[in-house]
C-alpha cells in the first residue's frame, strides 16, 4: 500500500511553471480520483461481461440447445454425463460438447484470456486477466446459473483456468513449456496433479510416495513408488504431475519434489475411480510401482516441490471463491423471483417472513463476501506471485471459505425456498449443492483454511509472524 | 395425564382389611414404580431389538450378500437401482429384492408387527406395535445404516409401515377393508396417496382437482377433473387415493372427498415422473380428465376427506422423526470413530476442537430429541388416534422438524469429517443427506411444521386454542 | 441399568402356587408399569411444586411486597442491592431480607429438604430431595420469573442447595461436620470455596498455591501460600476451603489438599472485589501469606481434595442446569405473552414469522433439554455418588452447557421481541441474561464441558476409556 | 452509477491535436486509475486518522486521567455516570466532563468537521465530512476501545454527529436554523427527538399524537395531546421536537407534522425515565396535554413530517454500523492477544481451535463488513440526500443490521474468551455488549431493518418497486 502511495505521490512532482492549463483540470481530475475509493467496476471490464453475454447468446447457447444437448443440463444431466457403465466416467459425447464449446470460446478469443501474450492471452497484471478482472468474470458466469458456457463441475468455462499452465510458466524448463503448454493449449495434452494420497490429504507434507536417485540405461532419473488419490482427468491424462518425498523427514516442509510422469510409463496404474456424490467421476486412484523417469522430468526445484503447488493454489482459490459468490447469488435470484410468483394460500410466499429473512441474510452476504473477493483479488494483482502466501493468504482463505459455505447455504435453501420442485433435479439448486459441497473439503478444506486465517490473526503464520495481527 | 393418574389411584381402592401381606410389597413395588419416572426401554422392547437384529443378521445380510446385492447398497447404489432409460423409474432387480426382503420379514413375523392381530400383526395400544414401540425400532434399525433390512428411500423396513392400511382401518367400508388390505398385505394392491397437486402442495385446501356428482349408466358416481404431483409409487400402484374438492369455497378446510381410484380409469393419465436429488423416483405427476368413479368409491365421510389425509399424518411424522434421528446417529457415530482412527499431521483428528465440538453439539441434541420422541410416542398411545391433532399435534411437528434438521446436519457434519472420503459415495453419508433432505420438505415443510407449533404456542391454533400455551 | 432390571426379575420369583387372586392383577399391573415407560412427573412431587406455590404466596410474596422490598426486584434492583461504596458489596438490607425469607422456608420445612433427615432435611436416594426432584424444583421456581422465594444471582432459594454441606458431608471428620454443618444451617457459619486463582481457572491442577508441612507451637499443620479468586461470599466468611498444592507437579491430578482456613487467620488478606457484568459483587481475590493450619484443618484425604471438589461438581451443574431451563421457559412465555398482546401495525406481533420461528426454536429446546436433565438425574439418583463422574459426567455437562446457552439466548430473543420494553429494566429479561451469561463461564465454561463431553465420546475419558462411545 | 462514468467520458473529449505531451500521461493516469478499482483509504483521511490520535494522545487522555476521571471508564463507570438517587439520570461530573472534551474538540477543529463551512464545519460532498469519511472515522474511534474521545453511550465524539442540526438544514426556516443550530453549538440549546410513543415504535405511523389548529390570543397554532417515550436527553433539553399526527388516518404515511417545541411549554411533562440496560437513563417518557405552540414552531413542511425524521436515518445508521464495526473490531483484536498471552494447562488458549475458529469467523465478517460500509458511504456521497432512500436505503440496513449484530456477538465472544475476566467489569467488553444491544432496537430495530432489505429485494419498496432486485 505504501508503495502504491509513493508512486503516485510522485506524479505531483512532475508539476513545473511553464503548464498548459489543461494539464491542471487533467491533474486535479486524477488527484480527485486519489482522494476517492473507488468501488466501481471498471468500465472496460463492464463492457468485456457484455461481450460474454453476446457470445454465449450467439455461439454457446445455440450449440446448448441443438442435438439435445440440452440433457447434459436440464434433469438428466446427471446420467447424461455419466458413463456408468464404464466405471462413472464421463460420456464421450459430454466430452466433446465442452471441447467443442472451448474451441468456439478460443477462436473468439476468449479462452485464453488470462494466459500471456505470448500463448495468446491477454493477461496485464493489473487489468485484463489479472486476478481481479478473472474473479468479476468467473462470479458472473456462475451468477447465470447452469450452462455450456461454464460448467463448474468439470471447470470448463469459456473463460479458461489452468493451473498446469500457471505451474509451468513459473517453473518449467524452456523445453518443458514449449512441449507441454502448447500440447495443452491445442488439446494435445492433459495433466493431472498429484499431491493427495490415499492416507494424506491436508497433510500432504506426511506423504508415502517417495522417490529415490537411480540411473537406468545410463540416465540418471528417479525411481518412484507410491499411490496418488483424487486424479482429477487420469482417464484422459497424458501426464501427471507426481509429488514425492525425494529427502527429509516426513512432514518437512522441505524435500518434496514434483515429478513429471507420463502417463504410460510403467509401473503407473488406474486402481479405480472414485465415485461422489456428484457423477461423473474422473477422480482416479493411481500407485506408482518402481516408476522410472530421466531427471528432465523434475519440474522446479529440487526438494523444493511444494512451491510448484503453491503456485496457482491462491489464484485459484480465489477464482473458485468468485464462482461460489455467483452461483450464489445465483440461487438467492432465483428464490426471489420463484417467491414472488408462488403464492400458497393466496398470497405470495415472498410475504412470508420466513422465506424472506433467510434471503435477506444470504443477500447481505453476498454484497459484502463480493467486496473481500475483489479487494483481495485487486490486492494480488499488485504484488509478485511468491509474496502473495505471505501477505494476503489469510485474506484468500477467508475469501475461500466463507464463499463455499454461503453457496452451499443459499443452494440449500433455494431448495427448501422452492418446496418439492426444489429438490425435483429440473431445478439446479441440487446440483450446485452437490458441486460446490465439493469445494469445502478439496481447495484446502475450510477447516485448514480457517487454521490458516488463525495462524495469521494469532500471529503463528504469516508476514507478521510472531506477534497477532490487527484487523 | 389426569386422567392417567385417576385411574392408577383406583388401583389402592382395592384394597380391603383382610389382606395377603404379599400383596403389601407388591403394592409397595407398584406404587414406587408410580413414584418413580422411568426412562428406560421396557425389556421387551430391548428383547425385541434384539431379535431383529438377530433376523438381519442371520437372514437379510445374507441375501443383502447374494448375486451382487449389494450394488444396490455400495457405491454404486443409485445407478444400481434406477432405470435412467426407463425415465429414472426404479429398476425390477431392486424393487423383487425389497420384496423378497418383505415376504421373509413377513414370515419371521415382524412385518405386520404394527397392524391389529386380525391382519397377522401385534398392535397393542400401549405395547407392542404402538407408536412408542414402532419409534425405537424405526430409530434403532436407521442406527445401523444403510441395508436391505430398512432402506428409507423406499420407505422399506423389515417392520412395516402402513399409511393406507391405517386410513383404510379408520375409514374404510367393510367392502374397502376387505378388498384393499388383504391385497395389500399379500402384494396385489398398491395405493398412492393423491393430495399434492402441481400447484399446490402446503396449502392443499386450495386444491384445482374437483369432483362432481355424475349418474353414468345408472349409477351414481363422481366426475373428477384435475391434477396430482409426488403420486409416489405411481408406476406400480392398483389404485390411487384422490383427494377433490367435492364442495365448498377453495380454501376450506371441510368440502374435500377421497375417492379411491383404479389406475386404469379411464381419463387418468401419468405425464411424468420427477426425478429428484435422490434417484431413482417413482414420483408421477398424474391427470384426471373426466375421470368416473361411483360412489362406492368414496372413502372416509364425504366432503370431509381431509379427516383421512390426517389419519396417519401423526404417525407417520413420529416414525420419520424417529428415522432421521437413527441415521443421525449413525452419522455421529461413524464420524466418531473415523476420526479416533484417522491422524492426519501424526495425531488423530479427534484431538481437534473443530472436530469435537460440532460432533459434541450434534451428539446432545441426539440425546435430547430421542427423549421428545419417546415421550411424545407414549403419550399418542394414550390417547384416541382423532385427538392427537388437538392435544400433541405441536409435538410431533417439534419432532419431525428438529429430527429432519439433525440429520441433513449430522450427514453433512460426517461429509465434512470424513474429507474426501465423506465427499464420495463409498460412505453413505451423502445418501442419507440426500434422503433426509426430503423429509425437510415433503411430510409437512418444516415451514409448515414450525408454523404449527407456533400456533400452538401462541394460541392460534390446538388444544388451547385462544390463549398461548405455557411450557 | 443391568441391575435395575434384575432386581426387578426378581419379583416373579415370588410367585407361588396358591396365591390370592388379587395379587394377580397387582403383580400385571407392577409389570405393566415396568413395560411402559414413564415420562410423568410423579404425583407427590407435583403436590411438593403445589405445596411450594402455596407457601410463595402466603408468606414469601407478601414479605417481598413490604417495605419497598420490591426495590430489589424492580428496575431498580441493581442499585438496591449494590453498596456502591463500600466496594460494590451487597448492601446489608438485601442480605437480611433473604435471610428472612430462608428463616420462613426453613421454619415451614422446605429450605433443607434435600439434606439428610438428621440435618432436618428429608433426602432420599430416588424421591424428595433427589437429583430428580430437586431438578424440577429449581426448574419450576425459575420459570416463576424473579422474586424472593427463588435468587439466583444469589443462589438464594427457599429450597437451599448446599454445597459446602455436601462436602462435608461426604468427606468432613465427625467433628468438621459437628462443626460446620450445624453452625452453617444455624446462619453462624458461611463458608467460601477456593479452587480458582488469578492465573489458573480451568486448569486448577496448574494451581500456584502450596502448603507444605509445617510445625507450630509444637502443633502439626501447614503452611499455605498463594491466592485464590473469585471466593464467592467472602465478605460474610466464616471459613475458606482452600484448595493448595501439597505434593506432586504442578497439572497432577493429585498431591492437592483441601484445607478448611478460619477467615481471620493471619496472613489471610482479601485484596479486592471483581466487579462484574451483574452487582453486586461478593466475589474476592485473597491472599494467603505464611497461613498456618494445624492438621485438624485438612477436609478429606490428604493429597486427593480434588474428590472433595467433585464431591458436589455434578449435583450442582445439574441444578444449575435445571435452574437455567426454567429461566429460559420463563422467558419463552412472557415473550409469547407479550406477542399476543402488542399489536404494531394493527395486527398482533405474534403473527410476524420472524417473531413466532426463533420462539418455536426456543420452546422445542426447552422441551427437549428438560427430558434429559430429569433422565440425567434421575440416574444420578440410582447410581453412587462417585460413580457419577464416569458414568454420568459427560451427560451432566450436556445438560449444562446447552441450558447455560439456552438461557442466554431465550432471554436475549425475549429482550428482542419486547423491544423498547425488553432493554429496560422494568423487564426482568436484561437481569436473567446478565446472571445465567455467567453460567457458561464459572460452572465448568461450556468449552471445558464440552471437551468433556468429546472425552467420553472419542473415548479419551469416562467409563469407557479407551474407545469411542456409541450414542 | 451511469452519470458517473458520462462525466468521465467527457474528459476524453477535450483532447485536440496540439497537445503538451505531459497531458498525455497524466491523461493515461487519470484513465489507469480509472480503470482501476480502489479499496484503499484516501491518504488525506489516513492523515487525518493520524491527527485525530495524536490530538487524543495529546489533549483527551490527559484529561480523562485527571481528578480520578478514569472511575468513568474503569470498572466503576457504571455508576460513576449515574446518579441512581435522582432517578439514574447521568451524574453532573459525568456530563460536565463530556463537555469539557467537546470543547477542546471544538476548538482542536474536530468537533463540528462534519458541518457546513458556514456553521465551523468542513463538510464536502465527497471528500472531507463525507459518509465516508465519518464512516471511517467512527470505526477508528470505536476500534480504539473505551474512552473519553468517543464515548457511545452517550453518542459523544470528538468529531461530533449533529442529527438535529442536520434535520435544521435540511427543513428549518432561517429563523429556526439561526436560533437552534448556533444555540445547540455554543450549548445554549438541547433538542430531543420524539417519534416513538408508549404504544408505538416501529409503527410511528400510527401514532397516538394529534395536533388540531386552534388560535390562541390571537395565533394562529397547534393542540398537541399524547405522549412521547424514549426522549434522550430530555433532563437537559431545551427544545423537543414532536411528531404528532395532523390530518389522515392512522397508519398513513402523510398527515404527520414536526413541531417544536420549547421545553417549559405548559402542558409538556416529564412522566418518568426508563432505566434500561445500561445506566445512567436520560430517556423519559413525556406526556402532552393541551400543549400549545404557535404555527412557527412548525418544522418542514405540514403533514409531511416524516420527512424530517428521514432526514438524517441513513446518516445515522451507517454512522452508527460503522461504529459497531470498530467495537467489534476491538473485541476481536483485544481476544486475539489475550489468547495468544493467557496459557491455561501450560499452553496458550490460542492453540485451542475452540478459541480460534469463532475468532476467526468474526474477523472474516469484519473485513467484509468493513468493504460494504465503505462502498455504502461512498455511494451515498454521490447522491442527494432526498435519494438516498429510494437508491440506497436497503444497503444502508444491511450494513445497520449486520454491525450491530456482529459487535454484539463479539463482544460476547469477547467475554467467553476472557473468561472470569470477561466477566467482570475490569475488562469493558460487557459495557460494549450493553450499548451495542441497544443498537439491535432502536434505530430501527434489526427485524424492521431486514424487513425494508426484503422489500427492496423481493420488489415491495425501493426504486426498483414492483420487480425483485438483482444481486
Amino acid at each position: 500500500m505504501c508503495n502504491h502511495h509513493v508512486s503516485i505521490g510522485k506524479v505531483e512532482d512532475h508539476n513545473d511553471s511553464s503548464i498548459d492549463p489543461r494539464i491542471f483540470s487533467l491533474h486535479s481530475f486524477a488527484l480527485l480520483l486519489l482522494l476517492t475509493m473507488n468501488f466501481d467496476l471498471p468500465p472496460e471490464l463492464l463492457q468485456y461481461l457484455g461481450a460474454l453475454d453476446t457470445f454465449i447468446d450467439r455461439e454457446i447457447r445455440p450449440l446448448q440447445a441443438k442435438n439435445d444437448n440440452e440433457r447434459f443440463f436440464d434433469h438428466r444431466r446427471e446420467n447424461a454425463r455419466t458413463n456408468w457403465d464404464a466405471g462413472g466416467l464421463p460420456c464421450e459425447e459430454w466430452e466433446e460438447l465442452l471441447k467443442e464449446c472451448t474451441r468456439l470460446a478460443d477462436q473468439a478469443g476468449f479462452w485464453r484470456f488470462s494466459l500471456p501474450k505470448r500463448y495468446g492471452g491477454q493477461n496485464e497484471s493489473e487489468g485484463r486477466g489479472s486476478n481481479l478482472w478473472m474473479s468479476v468474470i468467473r462470479e458472473h458466469l456462475a451468477s447465470k446459473g447452469l450452462g455450456l458456457f461454464n460448467d463448474l463441475q468439470n471447470e470448463h468455462s469459456i473463460v479458461g483456468n489452468f493451473p498446469d499452465i500457471v505451474m509451468l510458466l513459473h517453473f518449467g524448463s524452456e523445453k518443458q513449456r514449449e512441449e507441454l503448454i502448447w500440447g495443452r493449449l491445442e488439446g494435445r495434452i492433459r495433466i493431472t496433479f498429484g499431491l493427495t494420497e490415499p492416507s494424506h490429504g491436508s497433510d500432504a507434507t506426511f506423504m508415502d510416495t517417495k522417490a529415490i536417485p537411480e540411473i537406468r540405461d545410463g540416465v540418471n532419473g528417479w525411481l518412484i513408488n507410491g499411490a496418488k488419490k483424487w486424479q482429477t482427468g487420469m482417464h484422459k491424462a497424458t501426464h501427471c504431475f507426481i509429488f514425492a518425498r525425494t529427502s527429509g523427514a516426513s512432514g518437512s516442509l522441505t524435500g518434496i519434489t514434483c515429478l513429471i510422469v507420463p502417463r504410460h510409463t510403467p509401473g503407473l496404474t488406474i486402481e479405480s475411480y472414485q465415485w461422489t456424490l456428484n457423477m461423473p467421476t474422473d477422480h482416479a486412484t493411481i500407485s506408482l510401482r518402481n516408476v522410472f523417469v530421466p531427471s528432465s522430468c523434475v519440474l522446479g526445484p529440487l526438494h523444493s516441490g511444494l512451491a510448484v503447488a503453491q503456485a496457482f493454489v491462491h489464484e485459484n482459490r480465489i477464482r473458485q471463491a468468485a464462482s461460489s459468490l455467483g452461483a450464489a447469488i445465483y440461487c438467492v435470484n432465483e428464490s426471489i423471483t420463484y417467491a414472488v410468483s408462488r403464492a400458497p394460500f393466496g398470497k405470495p410466499l415472498a410475504t412470508n417472513q420466513a422465506i424472506q429473512f433467510p434471503l435477506v441474510e444470504l443477500a447481505t452476504q453476498c454484497e459484502m463476501l463480493r467486496l473481500l473477493i475483489r479487494k483481495t483479488a485487486s490486492e494480488m494483482d499488485r504484488i509478485s506471485h511468491v509474496d502473495v502466501e505471505a501477505q494476503l493468504g489469510d485474506k484468500v482463505s477467508m475469501c475461500n471459505y466463507w464463499a463455499n459455505r454461503l453457496c452451499t447455504e443459499a443452494a440449500d435453501r433455494a431448495i427448501q425456498v422452492h418446496g418439492g420442485m426444489g429438490y425435483g433435479r429440473e431445478k439446479p439448486f441440487e446440483h450446485i449443492w452437490r458441486h460446490h459441497r465439493r469445494y469445502r473439503i478439496t481447495e484446502g478444506s475450510e477447516e485448514i483454511q480457517m487454521r490458516k486465517v488463525a495462524g495469521y490473526l494469532f500471529g503463528f503464520m504469516g508476514a507478521g509472524k510472531g506477534r497477532p495481527t490487527k484487523l
